[in-house]
């Protein structure tokens, strides 16, 4: 009986309640619950008469740690800070409740950039990718088959140009993007190692996504040393997720021509004074390239990692670690938890199961 | 008749006096013309019997940047440091006296690596190449025709990819190797700025190798806003020869798909705490790719390099602009000089004209 007034509610054209986690101002230092508040509002479900957008009921949220860049005021090339006062915005899974729009029809499951709030008017769809095979959690649009997955397809195999017998190092490694890349390096033939914030997520590496070694580099007084140790010859490719100190000590520790790919940098996002990088020196000693990338400038790749990517899921070739909060009320925590480390995996929301 | 002393004094076989520049000890610091001696011993012009060695006689002593480097007690991957008590090495021209290589024979003219010291005994001369062509002036080949052209050359064509239309700056600009760039970005149809560290070498810039404009970096109070000011468009290749706060500062003006050519970090050599980049974070945004090289890999490409760089010599459509210091005895502060700036221009040594 509520199943069937859940989905009368939601009928196109019916003003249902919306819950939306609203940012209450510019964030300083490490985010934290308070910087947040869930407000409820109402929603017709219906675009405006005669427009090419859509209206979705939200499924899964993705966190992810450039949010925490969105929470500042600054606008950058790539980002544009969220607003006080209104919805933040991110990853999600979602289903098509109205549309205007002829790529998407009612019911179709769609992933791309929705609002964190029950139902969202996306004005302009065009972002959004329909979700054509629903054998593998749907939830994984927004980690391993979303942008996290591409991220990691991208980062490494064309950024870092890896090959067979390079030895891998990747920061933030049981993280959304970190356990990816690790098992893709395990896939070509690679030695990887990779760090974490935890015993729990270092047995995780080695025992479930198969890298030669890890370590909780919290437990390391001298980060370069403790890389010479997993790294005696050097790095060829270091998968950055981090910057900062980590990335300083890398440089000291690299093979004659390694790559470094700039991925992001968790560890600076929340600082007000970022650590220097003193190492650079050793970029020309050991002819490193060293590679920002943004994943929007490779999406026309997608269908072609898809292609790549859904058979290893489907044989449990890669494994995929998420890290799921339930309902709406948690997705602030769930949302500070990944800048605290306390995530183990791919950390989401989910809002309904369909 | 002293010449025809001098001509007699330098027949293989003879015993001649030899002047040297020996390092008294490892450098901390800014270097300066106490860290060096000139030190007078004896040689005979002679190789070892049956040996594959050659004796030279140094014309031309080139002094740059990395020699610093030398002066530390660090070994790294492309440099071993200069031994106390020994004559200083680096590039120069100079000419065959005796030889048991088939390369090379007696008054064969030759550049490569040589002693800082009147005459040489090289037992491996399979790092010299002869000289071939005298129509310009043998110091070229110190210079716009030796390690700084092709760091010229590769750094700019080819670590930077650069293209028509590029936003190019350089750091250093007046230098052995960043007016070559300046000038190489011009014939490319690049918008090049340049920066140096005085009126005279600013002038220069523009007067002499064409570059759209240029600045004086020590009256500039905040580097990235003069930047801006020359760039408000971003950069597009940025080619580094100095590291550290210049480099932080272009970090965040540049443009997106930037490249970063890492040549040399002169700002840093001769510090003990060296200046931290913080603004790595840009790369992400604009998507930049930073390379270090190093011109030991890419010699294969000399003669390709001659082919290109001798008719524009010729025809005087690249010019270079060369700082002399004469004689033996001014070699200790000729070296000193490019690290307090002081030179205009390639700086090296004449021991010799021929």
């Amino acid at each position: 009986m509520k199943e069937r007034e859940r989905g009368r509610m939601e009928e196109r054209g019916a003003m249902v309640s919306n819950k939306q986690v609203v940012l209450r101002d510019y964030v300083s230092g490490f985010p934290t619950v308070e910087d947040m508040e869930v407000r409820r509002g109402e929603m017709k479900l219906e675009i405006p008469r005669g427009s090419k957008a859509v209206v979705v009921k939200n499924l899964y949220l993705s966190c992810d740690a450039y949010m925490r860049l969105l929470m500042n005021r600054t606008t950058t090339d790539l980002l544009t800070p969220y607003t006080p006062g209104s919805p933040i915005s991110g990853f999600g899974v979602a289903k098509i409740v109205d549309s205007g729009s002829p790529k998407f029809k009612v019911g179709d499951l769609v992933w791309g950039t929705t609002g964190w709030e029950e139902y969202s008017l996306i004005t302009n769809p065009e972002g959004l990718s329909k979700i054509e095979h629903t054998d593998v959690p749907l939830s994984y649009y927004i980690g391993i088959l979303g942008i996290p997955g591409m991220t990691s397809y991208v980062g490494f195999y064309k950024v870092c140009s890896a090959k067979k017998g390079d030895t891998v190092f990747i920061s933030a490694a049981s993280g959304a993007i970190g356990q990816i890349v690790g098992q893709f390096a395990k896939l070509t033939g690679c030695y990887v190692v990779g760090c974490a914030g935890s015993k729990e997520k270092v047995d995780l590496l080695k025992s479930k996504f198969g890298f030669d070694d890890a370590f909780n580099y919290k437990e390391e007084r001298e980060l370069a040393a403790a890389l010479k140790r997993y790294f005696p010859e050097g790095i060829d490719i270091y998968f950055d997720n981090v910057g900062g100190e980590m990335l300083d000590a890398v440089l000291v520790n690299m093979r004659a021509h390694g790559r470094i790919t700039l991925c992001g940098m968790v560890s600076q996002y929340s600082s007000d004074s970022p650590v220097g990088v003193t190492n650079l020196m050793h970029a020309i000693y050991k002819r490193v390239r060293i590679e920002g990338f943004a994943i929007a400038d490779h999406m026309n790749e997608y269908s072609k990692f898809l292609e790549f990517m859904l058979p290893h899921i489907r044989e449990g070739k890669i494994v995929y670690i998420e890290d799921i909060a339930e309902g709406f009320e948690n997705g602030p925590s769930a949302l500070v938890r990944i800048f605290n480390g306390r995530n183990v995996g791919k950390q989401l929301v989910v809002l309904a199961r369909e």
